[in-house]
């Protein structure tokens, strides 16, 4: 169901082509040569990972590159599609009884939602079925909350290790005086560093643990409709109130007249 | 209803006139070509964009341009006025009943206001009305919340990218110190990107995220007037008591004598 | 009833004579010129209210005058003969009734107490009495914190603004190096914003909102002693039970033994 | 049962083969004698060291070395074996009573899982055994968190202390330019302890303070299982239902396929 | 009963022995006199005090010098003793009942144990005795975080007076480069102010505040132990059921075995 989160990749080309067009505008198509160097890579991203390997036990770790693919993924979530289903499931529920939507769970595609209708159909009071969705729905929103610690603290420690190969590269460089010819090269070698440090947190790390805090929020928002839909259908309420408790959800933050549009086209 | 907030420009052209000035008791008219260039001014603007792209999902940040546009945008709210209509609402409700409001309601052109009342006339429960305003009061403040967000972290990204163009300018001008008489202009250069990214954070990102902030937080103080001013109209309360109760809202700051004399001028 | 507050005058005193003495100590009388630019000046005050006047609307910056003279100004609150009162009237009120209160109430020069004494003559229940009061006071509180915000973000913009200038100092001395000579005073004039901005900071905003943030905590300490007391009085309370229970508020921090003695006296 | 967590020394040894790795290949072997100076290792060390002498009580320093031993070990908890047990304790209990649990308490290994069982046996009620117990947890985490402090501060130390070594380093190079040939060298040693204070930060106190801070999540979320696992056992649930209870706590982060497999295996 | 906490001057010794032995061992004892300088100490600690003094009203000011000196004092507290002499409390209030008690309270030497029992005796009931001891410690805790702010807040205006110094100074010397063979020396000077304001930071006020944060905390989980002690006295609760209770306490950090051979010692 995931598909290519395009932005993120986009962006970071965006960047890359910026500093790739202010590296030609100033220097030239040569002037790329100046901007890599192996070693001040390696000190860079190698002190990431030292600090990373410390600071996190090896199952936190094993994450790390998966965590990284989620930020380039997106689930798109259909909050009137669900809405719609939900009313739906109501309607059924107070014809047909609850037991009836038994036959219909295996098509349901969403996990959280089938859950919640076979606690009910079970006969699960409502106080303990919702107690039981939002206690997955915390365990989800913490064990999200650790995976995008690691990037969260590789995006603190980048620019720390940029500064450490710098101290290096300068110290190096000061203690080697004898060519001044070799000054200005040399500082812009040690520069390098800082650079590295600064485009992996700007650019990679940080906007990333970002992200993936919004998509957790907006997981924890749809779980939320579910949850407040499943204990509509339960407890009997009525289709047409529970429409109207579930359109809070979907107003449009900017565009009053936009979600409305979209509140009519659902009461259709 | 809404109406251009005039500080929001002037504080702008003042920062920037202030800037002007500066280069121009300096440098002369001349200066000002100093301090133009298109890739450093592109290195910044793309570089916070990039992260912007990352950071959210697309349809936050097509919301971008709107918060802009809503710091620059104020809606006037006279809250004497607000009092005074709550508390004949209240006067109406006493005399000839809840219903007798339904006719109003369609001159209110506070929405929060008119859906209040056709709540209480519809016969809910107190409680749940209070409920359900407060709910759509909340979710208003997390919208605003998630658009200002975005100003927010275009206000960190800002000096970010400035130093990243500065160091890639450095690094250029170090490896290339065979013209020395280069050196000051190159380094004039290479400082730009962090003058711009400072500009972009100190006099547009930061302070209009903090404007945005400060306008949430007027809008909901407003519709609390309004959630306790329903809650006593539903409820009964006696009109005088109800006026009594909400003109604490009232109370201006650091003028406690014009304070009281406005809730004279409302009471007669 | 308000006097002024001594410390705030001498503190930027003592700190703008350090100053002056440090300047002198190294530079001589003559050295005072040095540090008086007015274009610096202009650039890091104008800044600062460039970004207020975007940062806040029109009638919270009406208020940016008024709230730093607050910092100025202090309340003398003799809290022994708060605790006094409280219980004469406490004392008054179970020997005469509640009622005999509102005679001496033209006296009382604490609005609050005021207000209380009043309510409770008029028979409101304790509960609702002593919301009313803390509603007051919460309200008191927020309206405090909202003028020191412009108070602590202009100590929050003034470094940034210094660092604005300095730039563009810098990249002015950068760009016309023909002059040698003229290297030197050109970098001391663009350090010059810097350093009024850390002043600005350092010894007015940041140390005046902190102060302000003080004053608050203690006015609102104060008013906590009178809703207790008019709770205790309304309910009439034992006297003396009453006077050991506001004691409590007395007693000084680090000098538990005169703390006592305070005690005594007020028991005598 | 404690073993040896590899994944700290194996941090540690990366980034010191990083960082020797850099210094190689850009100073050659004979660079490392640049980068180690006893007097500049002293003075951020030593500098720590005083400030964490005046921050600490000497019974909290006491255990610094304890603590820094703590991240480099680790407790293998095996949720999936707890579990089983805690649902084979649920099934004696029904079968046989609760007092039968009592003969098989020796051979359990964990503590707080003997001292509940035993507390359940006594026939303490079941709130007060959970409370008992979580404020054992409580105490656990609160004691984890001071010892933590100390290294967290030791990070906060380390970088001033280096800025402080530079500083003197600094200090002493520019009253003594007589010899502008030690100009360089002096600077260089000057910025050592700048380098020494970064990497103690970052290599060491940081990622190590934040390990600890996991391994104690990590220890309550076990504990937890623990708590409600002894309460089902008290209160007589259905095995079948405590185990579907506690398999919540076992889903997988980032995969969970693998999960819900892991939870058939234990069904068996 | 309080003595002197020898780790507060003990720590500064050591920092300023290491500091000199840097000094000594780079610059040669001749090189103490180049970091010695009247003008620059004068402007870090007046513009700290300059600071200090806009920021606190006189009566906290007062109590600037106490504060400090209380990070050099510690007021040993036996917790196994405090315990004992709990338990035996219990004992007599059991035996001989709860007003016999009062004969012994003249020999207790710990106020709140004293206050807490004479409470007891006077027959308040158990909820109001918890709540004033409480409300006596969370006042303890108030007055200790304002008194530990001043020091805070010298620690945090250490380092900017130390920068506005180094401005102050780079300033001057940049406009008199007239003699290039000043410049280093000058510079020198100029950086004084900033090392001056770091150790003043990083030696004194940080850690000394956080040493008082940490004996105020360890204050108030001695009279935690207090309360919970009286109420179980009070309350009548079985001495042995109150010594477990109170044995939680106890338990050391870092070494389970020997905190619970202390245990054991108690319970002999």
């Amino acid at each position: 169901m995931k598909k290519l989160d395009m932005l993120t990749p986009l962006g970071m080309a965006v960047g890359l082509t910026l500093v790739a067009f202010a590296i030609i505008s100033s220097g030239g198509v040569m002037g790329f040569a100046t901007f890599i160097d192996f070693a001040s890579f390696c000190i860079v991203i190698g002190g990431i990972m030292a600090a990373l390997l410390i600071n996190f036990p090896l199952k936190d770790l094993k994450h790390f590159f998966h965590v990284m693919k989620e930020s380039f993924m997106e689930e798109p979530r259909d909050i009137s599609a669900l809405i719609n289903r939900l009313v739906q499931l109501s309607e059924i529920a107070r014809r047909e009884g609850l037991l009836s939507l038994e036959s219909g769970l295996q098509k349901e595609d969403e996990p959280l939602l089938q859950k919640g209708i076979l606690l009910a159909v079970d006969g699960i009071e409502q106080e303990e079925l919702v107690e039981i969705m939002m206690a997955e729905t915390d365990a989800l929103e913490e064990r999200h909350r650790k995976g995008r610690l690691i990037v969260e603290k590789a995006g603190e420690y980048a620019p720390s290790w940029g500064m450490i190969g710098t101290l290096i590269g300068l110290v190096l460089m000061l203690k080697n005086l004898n060519d001044p010819a070799l000054l200005g090269p040399n500082m812009a070698i040690a520069l390098l560093t800082t650079l590295y440090g600064s485009l992996l947190a700007n650019l990679v790390f940080l906007p990333m643990a970002s992200k993936l805090e919004l998509k957790t929020e907006e997981e924890v928002f749809y779980r939320q409709i579910i949850i407040e839909g499943v204990a509509g259908v339960q407890s009997g309420q009525n289709p047409n109130m529970l429409r109207e408790k579930l359109n809070v959800f979907l107003i449009d933050p900017y565009s009053k007249g936009k979600g409305e549009k979209a509140e009519e086209e659902i009461e259709k």
